[in-house]
């Protein structure tokens, strides 16, 4: 179950919050949305039903059960974001660090720096690790630089490129599946969705298999929230709902959106749907080719944490923030402080009490305080964090995201905006090189 | 060596930019700063030179050397971010992931999530375990709860408290210190200077030292940077010039902040920034006793990983952010792509070519980009990533921030809008506990 509480942006005011009416159901702006975003043909929404693919994945990962001890993945932006968000999610807090495991550790090299790569050969061994590389294009320079170097490095300590590789690519195109059929390497199919919306296809499944997630649950909980997020009903439909939200409240000057969930494991969560409004939302033109300059600002923040971090600037700094917290009903533990002081007048309100509550309890506070200086704000509730419910968190978040691109009439599935930095960063290297 | 590069300032034209004059040096304006603040008596850049607690920490590194094989610091905000930073920047990025290290592993928990609390034990064993806990009011929840735990727990391992717990705190004031008395546990004096402006108070330097860190050198590039700051020359006072850019370009519209690396390490330095930025500059009332609701939202981002997830929006949504890069220019490592594939159309950049430099490409591409578009951005450039550099690090935002603070005429030291939240807190627990 996923419910969104959204009484804190109506009570805030109409200056800074909305009128129910601002959010009345219209059953008729929702159809022509769903119908525009149709239209664009980027089915994110349908990756979730491809039994094919579940089926490649979950033999895929049968076929590797215990023959490695690690897992890297190499790849950036929508090739790592979403793996990195499951493995936090769902597997241990500290789930490379234990000495115990029923599955291998999983790192994620996201970035050229060196000293990533000078690093984390201190910690797996190369012998017992499979490299997934990913990337959908094929040519990424942070997929393929690092290709090449661990390239050298299996072959440096005699070992099979074919046993120590794979790539999660579109197959026949881009110099990735190039350089795999001429070395060997089994090729996964990318599919058809791109970066940032990929999450349920190879790109999230195949790392998420491999490291015990039950990839089933994950998609039965997107398929689910697909299914609300296709109907055309405005009352029920959540992700119209926030996408609704946020763009009335962009239109009144709330120009940065916090994600805060109230849950450890779901921090990294808040990085992924970083880039999904970032990358989606941030665009110069709309479809009629107006200059528009479109975007929300997206911040992770983490609770309890960031109440000693960020909480005096979201109370009283600037008032250009929509908070979006979010709250899982039950953790995954349960504990209680001792009373180890009985009668203490300054820790009565501790002992004996739940760390669940005192989380439960610090969010309310948090909430209620920036609601009481009209700083709009909305909860987001879900019973547990498993497969099912994140499964279903990333379609609430995908579909709120295309449908708020279709109220700014701009496309929500490209990214012109970096490819001169790209072209600029070959010319660079270039130089020297030469030099 | 730490040098600032404004040009992309200036070149980006006086709507998103600035003009050279704009940041003319104000002798006159410097002085009065400098004087302004040093009327508040927050003397967090005479810390720096406390040469007693200097030798405090050294001998009590010293004494605990080789005695724990885990150090867990509990505490949140300033008693944490300083710490996280250190550890990361200056230690094996997978430090805690390494079967042989020289030190113990260090853990931080800032958080009352009951899942960090039930993971954490999965990777340290509590009878080899040093727990500090840090809170300068002493009677913060998030450091008191976690101690009733751990302490009990240590009492059902069959140990003394007295020799798992030491506690940094304001001695003979709080709960905490009341409790560290009652038990006999150890206490180390916090330091007149709070949370966000502490981490070169005993705060951030005990744990530094008891992970190997030469914490005499980190004072020292702080030294450096102290003298730099206090100087009235404007033309030589970094901080100076760093605040003074952020308050003109904010009068401009730059409402956010973004700090972007490019360095692995330095991913939670930007997060020690957020917090130093976030608390000090986003205040309701200024020193008049005026409404202002200053203040600037601090992003943070990691260069190359968000040119993947942000840039998108950086160069083509809203113009409302000031950019800071950061670069290194002697990484730890240095590593070379092979030539693999000899003559490859697509690679030929690669190949050869070191991993920094595409890590170098990769930032001038990105500024360049985000200049032809009219963004403003600013490079801080450091010789490397050592003790000495990450210390002047600090010292040069701290000074930036205390500045920019007098220019806005608010107290850059105080967090009133954080209290409002405590309190609802306490009661909604207390409601909880009494259902």
């Amino acid at each position: 179950m996923i419910s969104l509480d959204l009484k804190n942006i109506f009570s805030v005011g109409t200056t800074h919050g909305l009128a129910k009416k601002d959010l009345a159901t219209s059953q008729k702006e929702l159809v022509h949305l769903i119908n525009a975003m149709h239209t664009r043909g980027q089915k994110f929404y349908s990756i979730v039903d491809d039994t094919a693919v579940l089926k490649q994945v979950q033999e895929f990962a049968t076929r590797m059960r215990g023959k490695y001890q690690h897992i890297v993945v190499i790849g950036i932006g929508g090739s790592a974001l979403g793996t990195i968000c499951i493995h936090q999610a769902l597997t241990h807090l500290y789930d490379n660090e234990r000495t115990t495991r029923l599955h291998p550790t999983l790192h994620v090299l996201d970035n050229v720096d060196p000293t990533l790569y000078g690093e984390i050969e201190d910690v797996i061994d190369i012998k017992k690790t499979l490299f997934i590389v990913v990337s959908k294009s094929g040519n990424t320079a942070e997929a393929l630089g690092p290709l090449l170097y661990f390239q050298q490095k299996v072959k440096q300590a005699k070992k099979n490129v074919q046993n120590h590789f794979i790539t999660i690519t579109h197959i026949g195109n881009g110099t990735l599946s190039e350089l795999a059929e001429k070395e060997g390497i089994e090729q996964i199919e990318h599919g058809p969705v791109g970066g940032r919306f990929a999450v349920l296809s190879t790109v999230g499944l195949i790392p998420a298999a491999l490291v015990g997630i039950d990839i089933k649950k994950l998609l039965a909980g997107a398929q689910d929230m697909r299914d609300i997020f296709l109907t055309p009903d405005a009352k029920t439909n959540l992700p119209y709902q926030i996408a609704k939200t946020q763009y009335a409240l962009n239109r009144k000057g709330k120009s940065i959106a916090v994600m805060m969930p109230y849950a450890q494991k779901l921090l990294s969560f808040a990085d992924w749907y970083r880039q999904l409004l970032a990358e989606s939302i941030g665009k110069e033109v709309n479809d009629a080719g107006e200059t528009v300059h479109t975007g929300i600002t997206p911040v992770r923040a983490l609770g309890t944490t960031d109440q000693h971090s960020q909480a005096q600037l979201y109370n009283e700094g600037p008032n250009d923030k929509l908070l979006m917290f979010m709250h899982v009903k039950k953790l995954h533990k349960t504990l209680r402080f001792p009373t180890l002081y009985t009668h203490h007048p300054k820790l009565g309100y501790l002992q004996g009490a739940s760390m669940n509550d005192l989380m439960d309890a610090e969010r309310e506070g948090t909430t209620a305080a920036l609601t009481k200086r009209k700083r709009p704000n909305l909860t987001i509730t879900i019973d547990t964090l498993d497969a099912y419910h994140l499964g279903a968190l990333f379609l609430l978040f995908e579909g709120a995201t295309a449908l708020l691109g279709e109220m700014y009439g701009i496309n929500a599935f490209n990214q012109p905006g970096v490819e001169l930095a790209k072209k600029l960063t070959v010319t660079n290297l270039a130089k020297k090189r030469n030099k």
